[in-house]
């Protein structure tokens, strides 16, 4: 992790409404947040381990000296702190790749002039970004870096949005209702999605949190129409999510449902027959047997009146069923 | 999407307490919201995909120019975001027609002195409104903005009142506690009541939510009042749902508990039989032996002693299961 | 709806700590709330469809525009708005009437000096009140307004908590716990139970909410601490509901428990004497077989030998079911 | 009701830095709270019901007149309402005598500088709190009325916490998790627990309303911090409840997993024993049919072949039950 | 509970940006939080009875007299209690020794310039910041005394994170979803980690309201930030233990799912077999019987029609069943 690692990993982009320059950095002390005021400065940065780098960067640019400590902090999913200047912002992002969930930690630390933001992995997250700035496309340059980190935000919530669409669509073929079964492998399928939901909702969940905090807090200079903006679209999301969550409750209930139901059919079935041909065994039983006087046995119509009997018998329980509405 | 079909879908009403006149445009740089502060402006626009003519409109009136942003952001459900000097409102409205649930999306840019509503599909939601001014009905042409805002505000959630009603009402029929049946298809009916009340709550809340913003924010020029009415509207609108959820919740209690009483009347039927004829089975399956020396089977009374045998046997099983009360 | 319907409905008490005067009116051009602030007056409607007459008062007495639009609107079962200068409540008040449970609207428009109270039916509801003020007993007479409000809505806790307990007693009475049964019947009279303690729940929450409300609202010339008595009244009628529902939920806890041990029992004794029975069934049946060639059936000991295998199987699964403790 | 049995069932205690005093009345014109600010004064009554003594009181000393209204309302398990210059709380309180859970109502009138509490029954209650002060123990005499106010609830919150220790002490003997049997008369007891809980829980849960609603007054001469102390203690009341809930909704739980074992292993015994035997009873009575022509049972070997055929069954039976792990 | 043994029990750490020393005392009178406001003073007591000493030490540094009660009452969970010009914190801590979940309790008073906290039991749980402050590492000897309650805490989390961490990864392996399954055995597992988790969460989320409250107090010197960040971790924690606990929630509806579905499976096994063959044997049954007269005993090819006639209802019961697809 030396300084030139950190360097080759980090440029810096200044605009304003007139002007734009991408620049990298020969030495760490060349980074300097603090002269001209009137140009914004985005500091990007891929690696999330160059801590002597960005002790450096925050003592030479007299940022809050806590950014240190919570810059060595490694494990750290979501948090947003003022400081006294400035605002340190970091959050687990979801991010899918080749169709696999994956995650990424993003921090953003803005003041309302410069906005650092450090990425775990290098990637093209926020190339639209940097396109617009270059191509002066829509409003972002005539704006402070409390828009920039707007629409940082907005990608990362962008992205949330697709991946759950994606989700939501597979799992709705698998789970779709004409085909629920009431088996522990369907049962298992059901909650395994309702995992993957939360773990979702969770994520969204602080992230909406994160832009709550940033819509509170009063910060010279930030404009709170856009986490405003933010914070409906999270709210959408997990709008969605619970939704979701909710029809596989359904789903649960129904399995039950059809398992009880199938039980009793089960049950019925198994029964009827019983009650109909238990008696008529027994009978048969008892001409069976040996006794070597039994009257019955010699009269020449016997069997005839007994098959009329077992007859009988069977449809007295047929009707007595019938009247139960059993079938 | 030419500058011609936003005119053609694009009208204004201008009124004040004595005037009233709606009028066409010849071309978007004739829609002026600044000139005449005394009179009340309401433009309405057919469509929302006319994004170059919006962007005119916006700057040739010197709105704030996030508008932009936010108005060609396409999917929009449910946002109330407080610019500058006006309210930025979306809102995703359920349209019953010809008793289908569709549903639309409303935008509405208000100030105190004018009101832009942007309607997804042309229609005659808001025509009773219009009349209203026209006629100078009611008091709505001594009021400004905010109660033209209260008016279609109300008109969505009364919408959304009676299409409630007329689904209930639907469903009661249906769902009727009178027949309820111990299956999965009924299970399955209550379910699905359950996922269209839910959408229908979450369509209710955030519009409540938006409303609630409404009432908190705090415009110049805005009379919270109107915000409050609309409040208290949707909560009716929301206790009345939950309500009908809880019923269902009931219901599906209920379908458990008449399976399991089924379940155990079935299982009380075959046991109570099996119990009665199985040790008589048995007894005469011993004398159906062909054993030669059984001594019972000269005796000249043994069929008739076992026949005595069996009547005790299930004289004894019939009053065990009466002391135990299974019948 | 003439303006005599009006009159003939409506009568006015005029008190201040030494004058009591109740008088009815000649014609709605009458009815001066602005006049001598010293002298609270409370003027009582009966019936809510006088909206001519409604809007006479409202405009020659100056009060609220928006008030006209309030009371036209005759779906409104509870709202508290705070109007420029006065109060808006309206609520959905339960009533008993010869054991059946009712409901009436009831709206109150209070200030400072004076109250007007519309009920949808005439009754003796606050006629206490009324004998309170003539005959100056308690702190009435003393009070401005609020504390008549506070009496009025006072009157409608008390109502309630008496229904609540009149019913709580009667259902306390079929669903005691000592005759639980697991039927679907049972089942049915508890969720009935419930869903009558949701309805009574949702009727006493809005009036808590309507109280709270008035409670949070600072008004000049009204005293919070009314309020706060009232809104302790509703939570400890709230909290005994909610009690009530916990033992209801309780019970059908129990019935499913008592179903799952009935079904238990029933197949215990099911399965017992058919593991017993059915081992000896089929050596009967084996020696019942007509092959020329069964050595046994020759030995003259075989019958008794055989029945003494039978005794023996009888007792090792007796004794298997013991040790499995199924008995 | 007469004034002197008020006056024998009432004491007063002033004390300060240096002084203390108890006395008795002569009569109640001689109670004066308000002579002499530096002393504190803690007037005490036994019994809730004397009217005409407390208004004597109340008007003589010139409290808020709104009292006399709230002293002649019974039925009042717990408030704290703020009136002009006092606080009035009133509190349900639980009570154990001789093992049995009773309650008692309790009412305390406080200002910086006076304490009124009304107990409906005698008792040494909160004699350790008198001893204390006599005794100048602690640092109770150096504080204002506040300070007593603590002390008092305290000693309230300590008797929940001994007679919750108490209770869920014997309920954790009977309720035992080594015993859990999966009879409806074990649901019943932990349903009972559970209703006992909640009880407890209503209880606590209102002193603790009681108590954050005096953490938030802001009254002159009264000190947060010693409600803040109150507060803690509640709340952990509150979470071991809650806690021992959980505890007994996982009982709950696992008696209806025991209910669904044991079926299913009464069911496995019933079915493998049948499946077992019922082909070959079946095939026994193949051949104890009577038929003239069954060429088999010439054949001198059938009978061991068929013996061979039955084992072979058995055989087959019992390994595709262990292949689909029914045991 | 001598002097001495409090004395052999406290040192005291003093330090500034430049200096740092620590020291014991020779006896409780040297202990001054007084003196010299640039030093931060740490003062660190193992044992919480020294009843007497702490009073000495309030009295002698003029800390409020509220902190002798405070302390004197030693069954104190969990409480964060502003006092005039200092902040008392008293946590019950988890610790992890030798595998085992104990537990202690911890004290914290601090004022901007002082520390004193209180163990239960001697430990080197603080060792590390010992090591921090007198090696200079990182920025804690530049800050006040807030960031050392802050490092305290946050000690505090990471050993919950560790110790949570620890037992999810054990808990993780016996409740494995691929072994699931339906015993009371395993669902007593399953609810046993329900309860340590319930345990884990009341214990963290009683720190995070420590927390909470620390970052509402507004204390003169006390940076809000360093709460913030512990804020942030103990949410993580929280959230992670919520998850846990609905994937636990799954796993019981899962048992129930796969005993349903056991049931099922057994019940339709015997049921196809019980109507399979229960007409069979009784058609064997028949021609077992022992009437002179049956006409079908004496054709000679009886027995292969019958043969037949069994074999034709056996394809008959299969193909209904396939039909209904139960297999």
């Amino acid at each position: 992790m030396t300084e030139n690692d950190f360097l080759d990993n980090t440029t810096i982009i200044k605009y304003s409404h007139s002007n734009y320059e991408k620049t990298d950095f020969a030495s760490v002390s060349e980074i300097d947040f603090l002269e001209n005021k009137t140009t914004i400065k985005w500091l990007n940065t891929y690696g999330i381990k160059f801590h002597q780098a960005y002790k450096q960067v925050i003592i030479q640019n007299k940022l809050d000296d806590f950014l240190i400590k919570l810059l060595s902090d490694e494990d750290h999913p979501n948090k947003v702190i003022l400081l006294d200047d400035l605002l340190f912002v970091t959050t687990r992002v979801l991010i899918t790749t080749s169709n696999k969930l994956d995650s990424e930690q993003m921090v953003f630390i803005v003041s309302p002039t410069f906005l650092w933001s450090i990425q775990e992995k290098p990637g093209d997250y926020f190339n639209w970004i940097r396109e617009r700035l270059e191509g002066n496309k829509g409003i972002v340059r005539k704006k402070k870096a409390d828009y920039l980190l707007f629409l940082l935000l907005e990608s990362i919530i962008d992205n949330y949005q697709d991946t759950y669409e994606e989700n939501a669509e597979l799992s709705a073929d698998k789970l779709n209702s004409t085909h629920i079964k009431p088996t522990p492998e369907f049962t298992s399928l059901v909650e395994k999605r309702k995992q993957e939901l939360f773990n979702f909702k969770k994520a969204t969940m602080s992230l909406k949190d994160t832009i709550v905090k940033l819509e509170k807090m009063e910060i010279d200079g930030f404009d709170v129409k856009y986490f405003s903006e933010l914070k409906e679209q999270t709210n959408n999301l997990i709008s969605n999510i619970d939704f979701e969550l909710q029809e596989l409750e359904s789903k649960i209930n129904l399995i039950f449902s059809i398992q009880g139901h199938r039980l009793n059919e089960v049950m019925k079935t198994l029964t009827i027959l019983s009650v109909v041909f238990i008696p008529l065994t027994f009978l048969a039983g008892i001409y069976g047997m040996n006794f070597e006087n039994i009257p019955e046995l010699k009269y020449e119509y016997s069997y005839f009146i007994l098959l009329g009997v077992m007859v009988l018998i069977t449809i007295i329980s047929i009707w007595y069923f019938k009247r139960k509405k059993w079938f």
